[in-house]
């Protein structure tokens, strides 16, 4: 066994725990991992994962694209494709994309393993140990753990209602750059945002843009629900602004279905030849199978419409949790989103999400804790909620379990203040305010 | 614009030249990847690419396992799953992997984007900069660019028709230790080498594994051809022979059909924990919709029929390699592989096989040339010739145009020897003789 005990991983009982790469400290299982186990049981309701109510998309359109598939193009389905990924589908991408407003050739989309994939490669191309990642506070859970898994330093900004705030970018990145840091890019959500499902203003998507290109940082736009809008349309991407400063990411996951693993990344052209070989080092190519079902269905089904039918179920099953909401804990506050999957809640700061969670799983309710969506402890107090998945009467369940949970948390903590000031339990310093209740 | 100039990457028309990580460096195109382009030309006789021969497999067997999978696991296939993978896949796994002689628990199996991947998430787990791999040479191409990702470097052990030596892999590692060079592990491909298509005998498995164990070595055996053997069957596999210092990689690529990217990762329990996690930050999940259909097909059609079916389509294709061989280059020597899909030529060593590789294309013959399978510029007069796609007529007609390519080489070089002894035109010191022919 080399006799190396930098990297801590790893335990004793692991005969090669001194072998491990640095990098592989930063691997370590998320909350809401842990979650999915639970939450599977059949008498939770999980307002927890972020899956996609896939019952909602007709399976007929998926047996007839792969029945077609095989019987015109099968050996191809079956064998090695392009790094890039099929050309046929990387033209629909474009069109998809043109949804929300961005002109892009076809040479510069690169087809990945889910959008996950995309974030994977862009992080393992740019990140360096030491590096810095500025990204919303809170931010998506699992790119935290790609970020982290390539000793980047995670740098959250906050936002409120109108999404990333760009005087405080600014200001961090002033700050950053006094503290001699390299940052290598803004990684954002702007639309129907996970978990905090806010929408970054227009105005704002072109001052943060304005501040990247003056300060030559590159933005790293993951825009996976921007087409589950519930009301009016969202803004157009940041992309749709920049062509060159901009690596853009996609996915079939929501709009379609994540069980085949297709997503992908418009990147400047540079940037593009690059990720590309990262692809094939990594996959050697994305599945032609799952590639070629997806450029049938595009081809022959009305995939708009399946969109809007999306857009429906989840719009529904968002004001049902809302409504649930304003009934059974009024005086807590909660993002209103206008389109995605998720709600955003706040509860009263002597709260510790985490700490609550055994008692809402012995309730049967599941939901991921803020601290999760953060890289540096933050969100103690906030709980993300997922509408997707579980039907309406599930929702109004779950959000009556939770609240049994809540209340009989306040009970207990409001007996201890008997013995002293609530407000002894506080948060840390670097606490920053979740964004306001819109609704 | 961050003002970094280190990593060697990109150019000065990308504006993000300065950004990219110092591991990018290592992403350079392979020699193998702009050959894929010129071989795909259908004039163009390829014996370059390992595209299995998917047409040999029936498809109605696919066709019935996807409408199977869809008709009573329609939404788990379309779901997100689980990042080790499906679990009754991981099952039928184990079956597969009996065939070669190892026993395992379900627990330790994770299935991953096919094997490539499972080789792209050890190396991140366990490679630092300057972390030596050994590997016998020639190696797999994208192994090599793979541990070039992320900065290792590799060391080349020499081969005979036997496989790896034992002797030269202890010179190796003691070589190393005196230079304070740490390694990571042994990257092997025992049975039916891509590229040599020599198979590692039962003696020295023992002895290697053993030489591994007394160093501290992980041996990462990686198995994609051990069960299309032509005659008898192989040794069994390394890890039929070692738990706990072995991790062993898989793959329904080469037995079904890669388009379906589904391979799997056999790890030491403490080590399995932290791949699946690897996973997770990369992909998620695999792809439920593949994993399904794959594990469908395993439950209901003659799978082990299949895989005598595929062997004796190439065995025949090898055996017509090698008598057109034998007829059209007797003086040349080549490996006769009891099983897999490569054939190692040996060319005069006065010969560059990359330089003539335009040459070859004009005359509509693709090959591979040695050099892509090494780290170190070895393999310049060898070549590898892939039997695994193109029919028997095809392969005969491949070896007549690289024969008169050869010949004509060989006469332009004949007529420059006027002016000077061809010896004159050498390899470089540390070049290792290439496995003897053995037909």
């Amino acid at each position: 066994m080399n006799d190396n005990t930098r990297s801590g991983t790893g335990n004793n009982l692991d005969p090669w725990y001194g072998n491990y790469a640095a990098r592989a400290a930063g691997l370590a299982a998320s909350e809401v991992r842990a979650l999915f186990a639970v939450a599977s049981r059949p008498e939770v309701v999980s307002l927890a994962g972020g899956m996609p109510f896939v019952s909602g998309l007709p399976q007929d359109l998926v047996i007839d694209a792969m029945n077609r598939v095989m019987s015109n193009q099968g050996a191809a389905a079956l064998q090695y494709g392009s790094g890039q990924g099929v050309p046929a589908l990387r033209e629909q991408i474009l069109d998809v994309m043109a949804l929300e407003g961005i002109k892009a050739g076809v040479d510069d989309v690169v087809v990945t393993t889910g959008s996950q994939h995309a974030l994977e490669l862009v992080s393992k191309l740019f990140l360096d140990p030491g590096d810095v990642v500025l990204s919303e506070g809170p931010s998506y859970v699992t790119a935290v753990v790609i970020f982290k898994s390539y000793q980047a330093e995670i740098e959250h900004v906050p936002m409120d209602e109108h999404g990333l705030i760009p005087e405080a970018l600014r200001e961090h990145i002033n700050g950053l750059k006094r503290a001699g840091k390299r940052i290598k890019f803004l990684y954002t959500i702007p639309t129907f945002h996970n978990p905090a499902g806010v929408t970054l203003s227009w105005e704002r998507r072109v001052e943060i843009l304005e501040i990247c290109r003056s300060e030559g940082i590159l933005v790293l736009e993951d825009n996976p629900y921007g087409l589950l809008y519930f009301e009016e349309k969202p803004p157009a991407a940041i992309r749709s602004l920049e062509t060159d400063g901009v690596i853009y990411l996609g996915t079939f996951s929501k709009t379609l279905a994540p069980g085949f693993r297709v997503g992908w990344a418009l990147a400047p052209h540079a940037i593009r030849e690059k990720l590309i070989l990262a692809n094939e080092a990594a996959v050697l190519s994305p599945s032609s199978f799952s590639q070629m079902i997806i450029s049938q269905y595009l081809d022959t089904a009305d995939w708009k419409g399946q969109i809007d039918t999306f857009r429906g179920i989840y719009k529904e099953r968002k004001e049902t949790m809302l409504s649930a909401l304003t009934e059974y804990l009024p005086d807590l506050t909660w993002t209103n989103p206008n389109g995605g999957f998720y709600v955003w809640l706040t509860l009263p700061d002597y709260l510790d999400s985490k700490q609550m969670l055994p008692r809402a799983v012995t309730e049967l309710v599941a939901y991921t804790p803020g601290t999760a969506f953060f890289a540096d402890g933050q969100g103690r107090n906030n709980i993300r909620l997922s509408f997707c998945y579980p039907t309406p009467e599930q929702i109004k369940l779950g959000i009556r379990r939770l609240t049994s949970v809540i209340n009989a948390e306040r009970d207990l903590l409001e007996s201890f203040s008997a013995t002293g000031p609530l407000t002894a339990i506080r948060r840390d310093d670097n606490y920053t305010a979740p964004p306001p209740n819109t609704n």
